[in-house]
């Protein structure tokens, strides 16, 4: 096992350790005997990460005395939804799990989501660890307890917000990772560094060809950071009354994509590089930005192979439709998180239909 | 509108308040305007109630310039399930209510408790409102935030913690109640009496005709109290990870009689009372409690008209087997609430299955 980081959300009563690692899932089992869980687990995961993973994760429940059984979800966003909830749950009461049991969620962000949704909701809460396997989970969904399932009206609009117990990376998993997933979850550090932090969106404009080739370091850097940017903004906005609000920059108009496109035409991290290089524009058009700052934004997305702009098959009348459905709308009113320079952002209020429309139309 | 007695649930920024008066639904509208949700509100109810109080609510909610539509589910707890939910939430999201919005739940304990887990679940939670329209309602469902659905496989597995904004009671529409529902409530603040206060005991005892009349003085003195030590237990332990389960006395027998004759052939309250009776003498077979206050218990519960045995056709194996299935079964040992005395109760840890079925049985 190698050397281990360790990122603390600090949320009281309801903090947690984000550990991030390298050929860690074998250790899983040790560290959760030191919970107090009640003995059988149940483990959350997809047929393809089950596959790559389970084995792992299985034998290390078992050596440290867990009664392990798993249950699977299809691969996919589109299964995402409150009808796979009720299957998880029936599983789970079916093998008798009580209160003081424990639940891991092993994959991407779709397992995660889906199985922090369940837990929050068995017998009224009981205890879960989320393991994430792709970049995109490690760095962004695993962290904050965000939880939810999507809805024919949108995405993730049944949720709650349940922290984990315990987020537990390991880094070796992303070697098994398709390329276009490994871009979407750099979309998301991307993000980070955008709204927070301008060190870190350095990193990723120099250090590109060591972040693609999985250089144990450097990935180590950029997810122990995106962690701790999450982190700290979760500490301070749980439930998203405020500052929390940041980080769905780009996902305003992503999320629109999503939901427009079914699910499955892109990944998130891809529709999230789309908003972003349009948050990006609005602000310059706005006078927020500099020109400069957005175009290098867009370079940056671009440089990693991410989409830069709207597909053409997109209608923006549908767009704007959704973004005015979206959760962050309240009271009719559109918000956007518009960047001012590399490193922040600002909570931007009253959108103009018409600009937004005509810059996703050019 | 007659006089309003206030009684306040303490969970710091998640306090709320419980109004209890007569001829109060009226009053609604100017009371919730003070909160400054966003303009349009869900009602959520069962067709029975809504014909009767559904027009002053809407009305009041209307005059206090809400736009105001309604959502029903069909009256009987059977439609307490996560398939009427998602019909709630999916109409929810059909009339665009955002974060801010708040939900009403008029009617009993089914409509409370799936109207609260909506309220939790919709964009990770918005703002919702009691209004119960039953006893039981009034003096429990509605207060301590409790939400849910029932799972074939037993009652409010699935559901969360979830605080209403306020809980706005109108002892007049009690007038309306069928007897045995009326009775049902009656059940539960029998329960309050047995695990927390002789004196209400007493009062139970002695004014039997002016309750079953509904004297306006002596019940909403019942319902009061009822509720003052509800929110009591609630404010110090809001998640029940201890004293809270004082609150489930005659519950643990009660539920698996529910769910073992599938919720329909006995009401919540005549389901506890059997319930009370049975922890009452097994606390006294177990020398906990003398059995001349098991034989008081059992006495003023029979004076109630309400049922003081279980039914010859249920089966003691299953129940014992669903016991082991409730929530407040950790680690397969069963737990009870036994009565002591009159106005105090102990946390049975590790009762005999034998001694159980014995007293099931006999």
């Amino acid at each position: 096992m190698g050397l281990m980081e360790k990122v603390t959300v600090e949320l009281e009563d309801r903090s947690y350790d984000i550990v991030i690692g390298s050929r860690t899932l074998s250790a899983i089992g040790d560290r959760m005997a030191q919970f107090g869980f009640s003995p059988t687990v149940a483990v959350i995961s997809n047929p393809t990460v089950l596959g790559l993973y389970g084995e792992d994760v299985v034998r290390s429940l078992s050596d440290a005395g867990f009664n392990c059984f798993s249950s699977l979800v299809p691969d996919g966003e589109e299964y995402k939804d409150y009808y796979w909830a009720y299957h998880i749950l029936t599983e789970l009461l079916r093998n008798r799990l009580d209160r003081n049991s424990c639940v891991v969620a092993l994959g991407g962000g779709v397992i995660g989501d889906i199985t922090g949704f369940c837990a929050s909701l068995y017998m009224r809460g009981i205890h879960f660890i989320q393991v994430p396997t792709t970049l995109l989970a490690q760095v962004d969904s695993s962290v904050g307890g965000k939880t939810g399932v999507n809805h024919p009206a949108g995405k993730n609009m049944i949720g709650t917000f349940y922290q984990p117990r315990l987020v537990w990376t390991d880094v070796g998993t992303l070697a098994t990772l398709p390329r276009s997933e490994l871009l979407s979850g750099i979309a998301e550090i991307i993000k980070y560094g955008v709204i927070w932090d301008a060190d870190l969106f350095d990193v990723l404009e120099k250090e590109r060809e060591a972040i693609l080739g999985l250089d144990r370091s450097v990935i180590s850097y950029v997810i122990k950071r995106s962690c701790q940017i999450k982190a700290e903004v979760v500490s301070k906005d749980e439930r998203e009354s405020g500052l929390r609000a940041v980080l769905n920059y780009g996902h305003t108009i992503g999320h629109a994509v999503e939901t427009e496109t079914g699910y499955s035409k892109y990944l998130h991290g891809e529709a999230v590089a789309m908003g972003m290089c349009l948050a990006a524009r609005l602000s310059s058009e706005l006078g927020i930005m500099e020109g400069s700052h957005a175009d290098r934004i867009k370079s940056v997305i671009g440089a990693y192979g991410l989409p830069v702009e709207l597909p053409k098959d997109v209608n923006g009348d549908k767009l704007v439709s959704l973004i005015s459905m979206d959760k962050k709308t309240v009271a009719g009113e559109m918000r956007f998180i518009l960047p001012k320079a590399i490193g922040s952002v600002v909570i931007h209020k009253g959108v103009d239909v018409k600009i937004l429309k005509r810059i996703m139309e050019t």
